[in-house]
């Protein structure tokens, strides 16, 4: 038909898969396997239903307000979206309208190239080096904006500041996102260049260290000026993105730092200790400082390992893409899920043999 | 700073005020004086918060088959977002990619030319008549889309279903949008027509006559082929838009249709009443079947009655803009709020004889 000439036609993103069992073992999405902070599960209970029919602050002024006051900057220095994955594509549309390539590594975040194209930004992949390390020469060519994760996806691995430094200090032309959705499971976040560099947008999540992929909120500090371009284009998309809900628990997650820390704690020692149970098992590994192990076998393919888990209800992600595909990206669950996670592997390798 | 250069530079939209005091009548944004259906205050007292910490359904499937159920089309025709505001800026940004201008009327919903402003789309403004209708004829020429709202905004005027079929015959080349975000208020739904015309999206929302402006939920019905393509570019833009509180008490508000319809009723009665009472005020106004009036007055200026009501909290919309610059849009409160904003406007008439 003649009026699909005009569609904007892209090759459809595939999300994750999201099977919703009762019983599965979920290890493929990183999601927190703890509960969000008790004050969010009590605002719930108090939440006054009435306010839905009325519009959200269009600002998102107290959960803007919160984030700021718990990351020590000003509030015009804060944007939040319905995830960090609104965020970057906003940061997408605004930022990269150069006719020059973004960078960002081959080994990535999967969706950076799907922004790309859906807003036709020019793009060249960069590949890590055989250690999945960035090279920062590599960054310091002309283009028309950068971003990647730090700690990198899937990969988990973390990039020294002196890197990022250097990459800023030899980009002044371009706008450098450093996309920070796994930074704080032992990871060293960028907020504090952020003062020193207008062109240096920090985003991260409430989806991972917060337990709360399922409210959709992430956010983006930066300059105000940066911030201010950001809210232009969202004031022009969408007024109202955050809902109410979205308003009450963000704010009450931000409240409980305690919480959130030993969440993140517990976290990291089950990510420790199901390493040295893996090394035992002849896996190995990237030193993954964020809340997933990315790991490979020399006997056993991780095709096979997937598809055995999978028998059990157990679900770990793999990526059919080039110098990964026999990589696991496992989610850290809690002490028995990973218990259960390695004994099926265990049993499963000694099956084989 | 020349990393500037590559920003996309957009003239900011500015909301309409949100003033948030507890004594205030806010009669100015058009939300319903209502609470939502006793369901979703239920859902919300028995929401399980631990399903935050997990990502939602990324096809927002239950709230798709409620919608589709409801509506009488396949799942597959429906497609939701964060507001009508979303679904509208995704469909903007999706289908109307032609160097042909779209054409929309050029007293309307504010925010049409800045999605076209935001991405790069030409457009045509055509004059309503001198009653506000619409010129059929203005929309046969060549174009790149078609959108309006029906009834209209800010004049609650009703195009007939003849006046749509027409357009759409004339227009087999483009994609026609049908904003319907008041129509649940008396008017008339294009809904029945997108069975036949493959190239017919119809947005609606749940913010007005669904109580949940707070919420963020709009939604557009179309072809498969339509709605196929809107998901291509919103997988490839927010894999997850529609947040767990969404999906829940989405479902629950279209669950009780009894409740859906008595809230509507309750408005409409309450308009009607308003309307009589204006007219002995000398009020002229449009024949709104949205949940708002849009009515001007021979003797006192708009500014000043606005102006007026503010003093006493209670806030109405008006727009400087050629034509209707001596209106205001009056949304729809409770008999008592209605009451109390009829006593002020007459006791300030009284004042200034």
């Amino acid at each position: 038909m003649s009026w699909e000439k005009n569609v904007r036609k892209v090759v459809p993103y595939v999300p994750g898969e999201q099977p919703d069992k009762k019983t599965m073992i979920k290890l493929n999405t990183n999601e927190c396997p703890y509960p969000p902070a008790p004050g969010v599960v009590k605002a719930i209970q108090e939440f006054d239903a009435d306010c839905l029919r009325l519009y959200p602050n269009p600002s998102a002024q107290q959960l803007v307000d919160a984030l700021a006051a718990y990351y020590q900057v000003s509030a015009d220095q804060v944007f939040v979206g319905v995830g960090s994955d609104d965020v970057l594509a906003m940061a997408f549309m605004t930022f990269f309208n150069s006719k020059k390539p973004i960078l960002f590594p081959d080994i990535t975040y999967s969706f950076y190239d799907v922004w790309a194209d859906l807003f036709r930004i020019p793009y060249k992949r960069k590949a890590l080096d055989d250690t999945f390390h960035i090279r920062k020469e590599d960054y310091f060519e002309e283009n028309g904006g950068i971003i990647f994760p730090n700690p990198n996806a899937p990969t988990g691995i973390m990039e020294s500041m002196e890197l990022i430094v250097e990459i800023l200090e030899k980009n002044k032309e371009s706008v450098v996102i450093i996309d920070e959705a796994y930074v704080d499971f032992g990871g060293k976040s960028a907020l504090g260049l952020v003062e020193q560099y207008e062109n240096l947008l920090v985003v991260q999540t409430f989806s991972k260290s917060r337990s709360m992929a399922g409210l959709r909120i992430g956010f983006a500090i930066g300059s105000a000026k940066l911030i201010q371009y950001l809210n232009d284009a969202k004031f022009s998309f969408n007024s109202y993105t955050m809902n109410q809900p979205s308003l009450y628990l963000g704010v009450e997650s931000v409240k409980d730092d305690l919480y959130f820390k030993e969440t993140i704690q517990k976290v990291i020692r089950t990510r420790e200790r199901v390493k040295e149970e893996m090394k035992q098992l002849g896996f190995s590994f990237t030193d993954s400082v964020s809340n997933f192990i990315f790991a490979t076998h020399p006997l056993f393919s991780a095709r096979e390992i997937q598809a055995e888990l999978r028998k059990h209800d157990i679900y770990v992600r793999r990526f059919d893409l080039p110098r990964i595909d026999n990589y696991l990206r496992i989610s850290i669950g809690t002490e028995e899920e990973m218990n259960t996670f390695l004994l099926r592997v265990a049993e499963f390798m000694k099956s084989v043999k």
